[in-house]
């Protein structure tokens, strides 16, 4: 059980966290910090935190575990103004979606008697804020950890207990395969969206072609609709591995629109080879659809 | 009210047909025809049709109106068998995602007695099969026809009822700029899904990463589970149109690479842009999220 730990950033995930830390009786108390107008309030109503604080340097205080559950765009500042503030023997982990730059930032910017390990929970929701927070958005989640050759084995140990006390599954990756894997399943898929999105919009047909967009349409918007600054902030920092994986899937639908250019009969083994990668897929995870 | 309704094709479409003219009583007999085993029989036990018959010419003497529900890729064959049996005076429509090319096979196989009109319902699910045969599969939804300068008046009102018995909205397009505005917003987002799957299952690191695809990846790669069969037959179909999606949704794609692998921190506007039109079309329509 921990003692105390400190949420930096109560939006969806951190007021989830609190909210599974508290329905776990995993600790003693749950405080929490965000710079948002009424957000820690609102966090504690709902019963994410046990206490807010208006300053960063109040809430980390004492603190076993610090949380920073903020935007990637945001981590630099953050772990600048922690460093003159945390407890010394504080263990710091992140919810961020890119691990290599934020951990260069950790290693930079904290005094060595303050380990970092990071962390980046496999979930999510449309809906953000705490508002829209929940105990079991990590159960049987994969949530990745990234420690690294100077991440010290108690803190390691200490963070992966935080992550099965929220329920989910612990998986340890390299900071770089980390991003470069999330790049693919995860960063190109948003921007395949975006991209749809934008070109079909930008046609003079739209407002006619629009009423003709039904759920196959829905379904590969959905992704953007999120938020504009998470994505670009997990592009900035992710910028190597996405552009890998854009120049492949740019490569492969070329591959398709000369087949289909060309009335390739041959497409429907093409189309043949996703359906039965999608289906492997979505069998062996128990994500709903 | 119709007479006689013959339904060919006895799948999703063809059985939801069925179930919804039942409901509202709008025909007095729906038969029905399917070269699959054993579905005409089920089709009937569904209540779909009152009657099923084993070959075509039976299932059309004396219809009043014949609905061609099968895959686009089974059209041509299709109306050139049905070019010997229908009955001089009744109305063929179809229910294929593409209808330049299919119209002018009605157009060059069917004799001058028998009109066809066009159509498309703009609905569907992920199940296939007269199994997921629903009545209220049309309720609300945009059924697009589109007559030709040779189609007569009455065989448009005719489909148009039929429409409308459905629970559907009518809305009239040239087939050409029908196949141009679904190329966009339903054909290039199932390549795009398709082209999605398999970029990232290429990759030697899927078998990690696939453990840490999520919601997202779930959304963008569900359309790719859908019949490869069906894909290529649209992709045959409407090859220019498409094509000429794919150049631009490529061209978009291409843009924003350079801008991430620059780490452009306008990236943010372009995102912004998808979310503000994303938001749209979602406020304006019905589509259940």
């Amino acid at each position: 059980m921990f003692n105390r730990v400190a949420l930096i950033g109560l939006g969806l995930i951190g007021g989830s966290i609190g909210l599974a830390l508290h329905k776990a009786k995993a600790a003693q108390e749950v405080v929490g910090y965000d710079l948002g107008k009424g957000v820690s309030d609102r966090a504690r109503k709902v019963g994410a935190i046990d206490q807010a604080y208006s300053t960063l340097a109040d809430a980390v205080r004492g603190a076993e575990l610090v949380v920073l559950a903020t935007p990637v765009g945001t981590m630099r500042a953050l772990l600048q103004n922690l460093a003159t503030c945390v407890t010394p023997g504080a263990v710091v982990t992140d919810v961020a979606s890119t691990k290599a730059q934020v951990i260069s930032w950790a290693e930079e910017f904290l005094p060595p008697s303050v380990p970092f390990v990071g962390g980046h929970p496999m979930t999510g929701k449309e809906q953000s804020g705490v508002e829209a927070a929940d105990a079991s958005l990590f159960q049987n989640r994969i949530y990745c950890l990234t420690p690294t050759a100077r991440t010290r084995p108690a803190a390691i140990n200490k963070v992966s207990a935080f992550v099965e006390a929220l329920g989910a599954r612990v998986r340890f990756l390299e900071p770089a395969e980390h991003d470069g894997q999330v790049a693919g399943v995860s960063h190109l898929p948003f921007i395949a969206s975006i991209a749809l999105v934008n070109t079909v919009t930008a046609s003079p047909s739209w407002s006619d072609a629009s009423l003709l967009a039904a759920s196959g349409f829905r379904d590969m918007s959905r992704l953007a609709g999120g938020s504009p600054e998470m994505y670009r902030d997990i592009c900035l920092t992710n910028s190597e591995a996405i552009t890998h994986w854009l120049d492949e899937y740019i490569s492969t639908l070329r591959t398709i629109r000369n087949s289909i250019a060309e009335r390739d009969k041959n497409l429907a083994e093409t189309f043949a080879n996703a359906q039965e990668l999608r289906q492997q897929w979505q069998l062996s995870h128990d994500i709903a659809e």
